[in-house]
C-alpha cells in the first residue's frame, strides 16, 4: 500500500508555490510583464561565463570515463581539496579535504547535516522567520524542530527566548544568515554571543551542541558589508552552502557541507555522510558539475542588481510608511504589513497584481515577503502600482 | 552528539570496495596493467558523442536561467515527456508525463519507489544473489529487507522459497534483472510466473503489492537476446532506472522512475515522491543533465565488448571446469568457486593478482563475481593467470 505519510504530504500546497503558480497563470492572461511577481526565490542573473567555459572544456578536453565516473563516496577529491583552499584563502579557516562533503545544493547539505548530529527525537532549533523548507528538511531526519520567535526589531537573534528553549534536548541549531525571507545578516555581535550561549549550555548539558549554518546568500551583500563567518566563532559548526544564488545554478543541484577542523569527530564526520548517503539515494552531486565549480570557486555572478533593486523597494516602502528593517543582503525584503492579517493584506495586493508572500510559513504573522530577483526596470514599474495599492486599501493610514 | 548509527556504519566497509582499493595499491607497486581487477562494476567504454555534444550545445545555446533554473518539484515536464515517449515507443507501454519521476540515478530512483510504497516496518522480498546496497536503501526507509534464498541452477527465481517467504506484511518485491552479480535475465517464463504469483497473493491478503525492477542492465544483452520489460506483466510496477551503465554515465547521477500507469494511485504516485524528496535532500536531479539525456535516450554506448569479455571468460571458466551459468547481459558473471569458503578462493586467488569479489555479500555461499568492464586484451592476459591459479592451488580436482 503506498505511504500515508507522503499521500497525505499532498494536501500542503507551498503558499510560495502557489503564489507562484497563480503569478505564471495571471501572466498567461494579461502578459507576464503586467504582473509583479515577487514571489519565488529563483537568480534573476545567468551563471559566470567561467562556470560555463569550464562546462564546455571539461567535455571536449577530458577524458569522458574520468569526467562521467563514480565519484568516491565522500566525494571527488581535487573538488574536496579546492574548496578547503578557497574557504582557508576567503574565510582565514584552516580546511583540509576531509572537512569537506560535496552535496546536491543546501538542501543536500543540510540533509547530511542534519542527520549526522542528531539521533531520532533530538530537537533541532531554529529562529524566525525561517525557511519553510526547514521543516520538512528536519523531519526527514526524525528529528524535531522548535521555532525561536522571532526579534521583530531588527530580526537578529531573540537571545531571551532562545536562551529558555535551548533545553538539555537540544542537539543541533540551525541559522540562516544572509537571511531569508528578511534579507538581514547576523552581526558580529550576534553570532559572538550564540557563540557563547551554545558554549556554555554544552558545558552545562555536558553534550556537544552543533551549529548548522545554512549559508547559500553569503556572497549576496549590501551596503560594502562584509558577513562574519560563522564557524569562524564556533568550533561545533557544519557550514552548509549552495552555489545555487553565488553562481545562479539552482537547477544544477551543487554545494557542500565544510566541517569545522575543530569540531568533535572533525575527523569522522564527512566518512558518516557518506554512509548517510547510502540510505537516502544521495550518493553524490553529479561529478561533472563538481569538477565544473571547483574551477571558478571564487567567482560570483553579477550579484549587483539585487542591490538596486533593494535600494528602489526600501526607500519605496519606507516612503509609503511601512515599517521594515534594512535588508544586508539576499534578495529578500520582509516589511511589516499594514493590517495584523498578512494574509488578508496580500490578498488584496494580488488585485493589483502584486504577488507578495504573507509571513506566516516563516514562522511570523503579520509581515510579507518580496524576492526581488526580477528586472529592475520592473521593480521600477512596480512602485506606482504599490502606491496606488496601499492608498486605495488603507486609505487612513 | 554525532548520530550513533552512522558512526557504526563506519566499520562495516564494502567487500568490493575494499578489494578495489586493493587493487588501485598493489597497481601503483607492479603496474596496474598487471592486475586483473575484476571488483568494480565501473562502465569501460565512453559516454557516447550525442551525449558529449548535447552537454556542450545546451551550454553554447540555451539561456542559462533556463538550463540551470529550478526544476519543477516533479522534475522538467518536457524530459518527463520525453522519457514516456521512449519507452513507449521501445516497450510497447502508455505511460503518459506524469508517470516519470527522474532521478539521481537507480539509487535515487530506488530510494522514492521504496518510500512511496512501504510504510515504516513493512517487509520488502528480494532474491539472492543481489545487490549489497539494498541493504542500506531499504533499511532507509525502515522497512525490512529480506531475502528469498538463490536458485542456483539457473539464477532464476527460487518459487517455492519465494511462496513460503511472501507473507502478508510483504508490501514491495524487489528484482532486478538483468542481474548483478549473476549475470542472468529474467525469462518471460519468469516474470510471467512472478507476476501470477504476486496477483494471487495481493487477492489472498487484500492488499496491493508493489514490484519494484531495478533495471541499470537494461540495454546490455547477449546472443541477440531480447529481455522482458517487467511492467509490461504486471501492473503495480515501479521501474528503476539509470544512464549509469548505457550511456557509461555513473558519476552524473542520472535515472528515474516509471510508474506503470495501470498502477495503484498511479496518478499521484510521482507527486509523492516530490514529496519524498524534500525530507531526503534529494530535489531533483541536475537540471542541465536532465535536459541532456532527453536529447539522446534511444542511444547507449558501444557495448559490444561487454559480451566479447564475457564469451572469452565464459569459454575459459567453462575449460577449467568451473560450474557457471552463462550470463544473459551485464558485465558480470557469477560461477561457482572451487572450495565451499569463497573467501578463502578469492584470497588465494589475490596472490596471483587476480581480484574476484567473494559471493557472501550477495547473500550466496561459496560462488564468486567477476566485473569485466575492462579492457578485452587484459581479459585474454588473464586467462593464462586463472589458469595457473586454479591449477597451483586446487591440483586433484
Amino acid at each position: 500500500m503506498i505511504n500515508e505519510k507522503y499521500k497525505a504530504m499532498l494536501g500542503g500546497k507551498s503558499i510560495i508555490r502557489e503564489l507562484s503558480e497563480y503569478a505564471t497563470a495571471r501572466g498567461n492572461e494579461i502578459g507576464y510583464e503586467n504582473v509583479f511577481d515577487y514571489s519565488l526565490g529563483n537568480p534573476s542573473v545567468p551563471c559566470t561565463k567561467g562556470y560555463t567555459d569550464a562546462v564546455i572544456s571539461l567535455h571536449q578536453e577530458m577524458n569522458p570515463m574520468a569526467l562521467h565516473g563514480y565519484s568516491p563516496s565522500t566525494t571527488i577529491p581535487s573538488v574536496r581539496q579546492a574548496v578547503a583552499e578557497s574557504l582557508n584563502r576567503r574565510f582565514g579557516m584552516d580546511y583540509s579535504m576531509e572537512h569537506i562533503f560535496m552535496t546536491t545544493g543546501a538542501a543536500g547539505a543540510l540533509a547530511h547535516a542534519l542527520r549526522a548530529v542528531t539521533q531520532p527525537g533530538d530537537v533541532v532549533l531554529t529562529f524566525a522567520p525561517f525557511f519553510p523548507e526547514y521543516t520538512p528538511y528536519v523531519e526527514g531526519t526524525q528529528a524535531n524542530l522548535r521555532v525561536v520567535p522571532a526579534n521583530v526589531e531588527d530580526f537578529q537573534i531573540n537571545f531571551s527566548a532562545f536562551e529558555k528553549m535551548l533545553d538539555e534536548n537540544v542537539m543541533a541549531v540551525l541559522i540562516n544568515t544572509p537571511n531569508n525571507p528578511s534579507g538581514i545578516v547576523y552581526s558580529e555581535e550576534t553570532i559572538k554571543k550564540l557563540a557563547e550561549v551554545l558554549e556554555r549550555k554544552q558545558k552545562e548539558y555536558g553534550h556537544d551542541i552543533f551549529l548548522i549554518s545554512d549559508e547559500p546568500y553569503r556572497e549576496i551583500l549590501f551596503d560594502g558589508r562584509k558577513a562574519p563567518y560563522p564557524s569562524k566563532y564556533y568550533s561545533n559548526t557544519l557550514s552548509c552552502y549552495s552555489f545555487s544564488k553565488s553562481l545562479s545554478l539552482p537547477g544544477e543541484r551543487i554545494g557542500y557541507v565544510a566541517v569545522n577542523p575543530k569540531a568533535v569527530d572533525a575527523d569522522i564526520l564527512v566518512a558518516m555522510m557518506a554512509q548517510i548517503s547510502r540510505g537516502t539515494g544521495h550518493n553524490c552531486p553529479s561529478s561533472s558539475i563538481q569538477l565544473a565549480v571547483a574551477e571558478v570557486l571564487d567567482e560570483t555572478s553579477d550579484l549587483s542588481v539585487y542591490e538596486t533593486n533593494m535600494n528602489l523597494l526600501y526607500d519605496a516602502l519606507v516612503e509609503l510608511g511601512f515599517e521594515v528593517v534594512r535588508p544586508g543582503g539576499t534578495f529578500y525584503i520582509f516589511p511589516k504589513a499594514l493590517e495584523a492579517d498578512a494574509n488578508a493584506f496580500c490578498m488584496k495586493a494580488k488585485k493589483y497584481d502584486l504577488i507578495l508572500v504573507p509571513s506566516d510559513n516563516f514562522g511570523v504573522t503579520g509581515y510579507f515577503r518580496m524576492a526581488y530577483c526580477i528586472d529592475t526596470e520592473k521593480v521600477k514599474r512596480s512602485i506606482p502600482v504599490l502606491k496606488k495599492f496601499v492608498e486605495t486599501e488603507y486609505p487612513n493610514r
